[in-house]
């Protein structure tokens, strides 16, 4: 295990009754408000009109920073910057999910530099304060209600890059399941992928000692698969919904990944799937997943491969290791299509052969060089776990 | 799953090479601090010197509260209290295992009050603020460094009481699983089954919908498994140390409980044990425990003890649950037994049937009635797991 640091200090309200108690959360840290949000699913289902006659109650001043993008991109940033040094803002309140959580976390880093934020994002200009910032969760998928990172997409230069900062880890986060029944089918099961995914990124390492750590990821994946599919075909379970919004958060808090050094190799890939054709994060991560644990199964990695069978899809054991592997990935695969209902092929979310050289090619440029993870990948290897995706 | 608030903001800096960065993490907080520890071990280590050395290097000053019980009494806490009052001491530095910090915790908010400390512990004196506290943990066990609870014993009384308050969470804990190399075999035994313990105590609940938690609970529960008799016998086995140590924080603070309300019912009972017969907290729950589980399996109980058999311990399901749950119970004693040599009878640690009877009604009076977790425990049923624990 390697040595590593563990702060988390996002406080998390958890369930039915916590709406009520947002103002006073807000209050120990600012008083004007940014509330961000989406495309107007929160309006609709009067989740926002809750918030604003909370806020209004206590004599909390508010703007509206509304529109944000699936896939955040760079220009609501800098239109929700506008607002805050406009309007003094002091407190950024992001109403939705990943997206719009990682939109605030820009927002409230690049409200206190003069520079464009895209350098935030980039790496040149360095984070050394940001407002702070609450969240009020609706889908369970990204964790970013309850960790320090940030993906944000630039479409003209056709990038979507993450970037981190200790300043944005949220306050506080108010997560109640029943804001998540509206999620329709397709981002349940996208968000459960999500989840899934981080969890697997932190899992696939070898040989690190890193054994509770492992242990926690497959309850994670476990209550993943219990849930994914009971919240996919009943919309209104609370306890699915529960325990999915709060394996959301654990799956990429920092917990799974201690004392690891992980290279997140798929969300490398699917940041320029998503770059270049705007699909859904999770679903991008579904296609990708079975195809480069096959592409990396070897001698090295095929017990670790064989174990996350066994102790997550409860596979039995035999005296071929690969099998046992194969096996696994064949249950990883079938769960995310027959369980879930992803589609599993590039083509079916409208990629094809175009791009996939040149997406190969940018992931490896932003990784700045060869994936350096569970197994080293070059851009060829990116390139070939594309076309098996096909 | 029930509504809750997870707040746990313990910065915990985790490894080998930590040490040299107490002096920065105190600053955050205070200047003049007080040093706990305990019988002298930290000394012996030359651990102690190393503290001091990062503190004059840095210019804070520092005073002791030496020889700290295993079961922290209320004349320690009385003495730290005097010198933070006398010296204006801002900070409180824990060194050691759950004893020494349980006891810091108490001269932290103890040392903001004018009322007897003991008044906290009875609840007769709300804690409204505390000196900050950092811990620099030698033993894997209680999980005090990363939670808000503490235990102290009064023998005039008879009494070894838990009690809790926000205020006390520590700010920082260094945690070198190299410290936990001198942990004598007894302790090392102890301390696996205090872990284990606490995650149980969370894990058995009936249907509250906290399948998440309960996967959690499983991991921790296969790590301790795994690498308890692991640094019995090899006790400078890092991984084993480190995961050992990176569970006991995990077991107990507050994630494995979330959404839960669990009644903490074996530490009921040992607290009382401890409290008449100053016995190894650990060793008291080992012996109870399997006492206690076969005590309550009933037709209620019995899914959840199986399931747990099968998950911690592999053991094989049968169309028999009943059987599958004995079997359960069985791993679990013989785990203590044999993997651990734990002392697993009462009376091998001294205690017969002189006060059982009184030890059971104390029980009750202390817990305020029955015991009311995954099933009630009158007086008589305490009585009962009592006797067949000697």
């Amino acid at each position: 295990m390697q040595d590593f640091i563990f702060e988390v200090s996002t406080k998390i309200l958890f369930g039915r009754d916590n709406l009520k108690k947002l103002s006073k959360e807000i209050k120990a840290h600012g008083n004007k408000v940014l509330i961000c949000y989406g495309g107007g699913s929160v309006k609709r289902s009067g989740l926002y009109d809750k918030i604003v006659a909370n806020l209004k109650e206590n004599n909390i001043e508010y703007k509206d920073l509304a529109g944000i993008e699936p896939n955040p991109r760079i220009e609501s940033v800098k239109r929700g910057i506008e607002i805050v040094k406009e309007n003094n803002i002091d407190f950024i309140l992001a109403v939705g999910g990943g997206s719009v959580i990682d939109c605030a976390k820009l927002v409230a880093a690049g409200a206190k530099i003069e520079a464009d934020p895209w350098k935030i994002v980039l790496g040149e200009e360095r984070v050394r304060e940001a407002l702070p910032i609450g969240a009020i969760l609706t889908i369970a998928a990204t964790g970013s209600e309850m960790d320090n990172l940030s993906v944000i997409s630039n479409m003209d230069t056709k990038q979507k890059l993450a970037w981190g900062s200790k300043y944005v880890l949220p306050k506080f986060a108010i997560m109640n399941p029943e804001y998540t029944y509206t999620v329709p089918k397709y981002h349940t099961a996208a968000g459960s992928a999500d989840i899934m995914s981080h969890t697997m990124e932190n899992y696939f390492s070898l040989n690190d000692g890193c054994y509770m750590q492992d242990r926690m990821s497959e309850g994670i994946l476990k209550t993943v698969i219990n849930y994914g599919p009971i919240a996919y075909n009943d919309p209104e379970n609370y306890e699915a919904r529960a325990n999915l919004m709060w394996s959301s958060s654990w799956a990429i808090n920092g917990l799974l990944g201690s004392g690891k050094s992980t290279a997140w190799s798929v969300h490398a890939m699917e940041h320029e799937l998503s770059a270049y054709y705007d699909i859904t994060h999770g679903v991008g991560l579904a296609i990708l997943t079975p195809r480069w644990l096959r592409h990396v199964l070897n001698d090295e990695t095929v017990e670790k491969i064989a174990t996350f069978g066994k102790n997550v899809f409860e596979i039995e054991e035999t005296s071929d290791r690969f099998e046992d592997a194969n096996k696994a990935i064949d249950a990883l695969h079938k769960f995310f299509k027959e369980e879930l209902n992803i589609p599993m092929t590039l083509k079916e979310i409208g990629i094809d052969e175009t791009h996939l050289r040149e997406m190969a090619d940018a992931t490896i440029t932003h990784n700045g060089g060869n994936i350096m993870g569970f197994v080293e990948l070059s851009s060829e290897d990116v390139y070939e776990i594309f076309k098996e995706s096909l």
